[in-house]
């Protein structure tokens, strides 16, 4: 395992009523266990000790809370969890969402940007939103990505947010993400395609140490289109990008046939596999990697990780939520603190 | 494994330059280790002689064939190859396609429609064909499984041929399926999920011996269009379709977002997962399954498989190629044949 960094995690709140809390909590209990980095949540303390009561745990006991401030969390970590107050309270109860406490999961966004940002935090991990609790309370950001996006800008300039989706497996990255498949046939240009592997290459170099990335590209239509005949967007849309890739000396190969990218053997010839659309990406690591893929937000001048998984009302306060991908999340995002360059 | 059916399977020569005669002899010598049911190549004995020259086999030593009919074949198997002469002739070289080798791979399909029609083979299994050859050759057809069904037709009617891709772990079907995604998504509509999934619960009763088949219906947008936010054709299309099949007592559950549909616990609570384009269905069953996966054609009045993959020029005459999805058809049209009622 890569060293942890000196600075702890930045963990958001997300949606006070999914199983964020949950999976918290239990990643926590697992730190030793599974020799985890130091993380602070950004919440709520007394929303983490009525969670913790409704999984049935004793506080002191089982689990022991530390009110801290980012600054302290390092240390804390090791006997507690460490909760710095953002000042806003949750009162949501666990399945049953409340826009009240939307300004609760906003400002632990926010106060993880600015902890990042501003060197208390090597990195922000967050936990899953409900957007549509947000936009109740007046949340205007397409989703969570945008907004760390905004709150990301400098001078202005709003930074292309990149999604990948990381496992010890396979790493993809859909060029065009949630929008509906007709309108990712209308987003998808070359201009995309080349701005979204531009910054893919750059973060395997700079924050997943790759000295030399090595990109394939899907293409979009069966058998990549083979040569025209099913359909032409290999041609006039993909492989334009391709050659102006490679003459920023990028290692990106194809268009490829999306449907032999991703058995093993094949797996093993790259290192993220970019695709044009969410369920050609999505798809193969949902079915390789569950449990433990790991959403990633390339492109922000600070490091993002989030479990690849929803808010989970159903099973919130139940102890059925499994952490796995919030543990995945967190070390991951650790390993890329370390090895930022 | 089923009991071996009485009658041979029919074996079709595929593209006489590609890699058919090399797994087809490949999976005769494997005969007894895999205890394979009995099939007859339908092709030119000099040409597997050929072959078999060209992959180092010394012939009636390592390799016996049986030039014989299709009544003899059954009991030639165990000793010999057994080859059923069409009459035409391929001199095509191993990696060489000649288009004046068409008609041998064009006859062979068509005896072995015959044969399994008038009862002399129980299933027909086919080698990979070169469409762009046989189209020099003056073949008409848009590929392999509508050729299959033109000759499958009754009184002129030509049957619906439906392509499943069949793996242990998995058994996906495409309903549109060799067509740009932008064709695709127009070709999609309520009347053709209705019929393909019509016919793929009935045969998954008659020749898999489901007495129950459950199935599952993909989305076509991500999330499955997130209740309309990331498109409307899982309302408009697809629930219409669903409501249909349950009418007639199908179990249809859907639509479900692709990308959660095939990780191992997903794909164990159905029997096949009906897709709405090539690489939604491809893409998770070549992941999972990329060398044994089998090409199922239903709707037809006769069983017929085939392994999941091309011609392979590039390996012809090698002995690299691998014969585990030729294997695989094999045993699976045999099984079909002795469950088919």
């Amino acid at each position: 395992m890569a060293p942890s960094p000196a600075k702890p995690l930045a963990l958001t709140l997300g949606e006070p009523a999914g199983i964020g809390p949950d999976i918290t909590i239990a990643a926590w209990l697992k730190r030793r266990e599974l020799n985890l980095p130091a993380f602070y949540l950004l919440g709520d303390e007394a929303l983490i000790a009525r969670r913790a009561e409704a999984l049935g745990l004793a506080l002191g006991a089982d689990l022991r809370i530390a009110a801290v401030s980012a600054s302290e969390a390092a240390v804390a970590f090791a006997d507690a969890l460490p909760v710095v107050a953002t000042g806003e309270h949750a009162t949501a109860e666990p399945g049953k969402p409340d826009a009240a406490s939307a300004p609760a999961a906003l400002a632990s966004i926010r106060q993880a940007v600015a902890d990042v940002r501003e060197g208390r935090a090597g990195a922000v991990v967050t936990n899953p939103i409900a957007k549509s609790v947000l936009y109740r309370a007046g949340f205007r950001h397409p989703g969570h990505t945008e907004f760390l996006a905004e709150l990301a800008s400098v001078d202005g300039r709003v930074p292309q947010p990149v999604m990948m989706l990381w496992s010890p497996r396979l790493a993809v990255v859909p060029v065009t993400i949630h929008v509906s498949l007709r309108e990712a046939l209308a987003q998808l240009t070359t201009e995309l395609i080349i701005s979204t592997v531009r910054i893919v290459a750059t973060e395997l170099k700079s924050r997943f140490g790759i000295a030399r990335p090595r990109i394939a590209i899907s293409g979009l239509n069966p058998h990549a289109g083979e040569d025209g005949s099913l359909g032409h967007e290999e041609q006039t849309v993909i492989a334009p990008a391709l050659k102006a890739l490679r003459n920023d000396g990028i290692d990106a190969k194809g268009p490829l046939p999306a449907d032999t990218m991703f058995h093993e053997a094949a797996r093993d010839s790259y290192d993220c596999a970019v695709c044009m659309y969410h369920d050609q990406a999505l798809i193969p690591i949902k079915t390789v990697a569950f449990d433990d893929a790991v959403n990633v937000t390339l492109g922000l001048p600070f490091i993002r990780t989030s479990p690849d998984h929803g808010t989970a009302f159903d099973i919130a306060g139940t102890g059925k939520a499994n952490p796995a991908s919030l543990i995945a999340a967190l070390k991951l995002a650790s390993r890329m603190a370390a090895t930022n360059s």
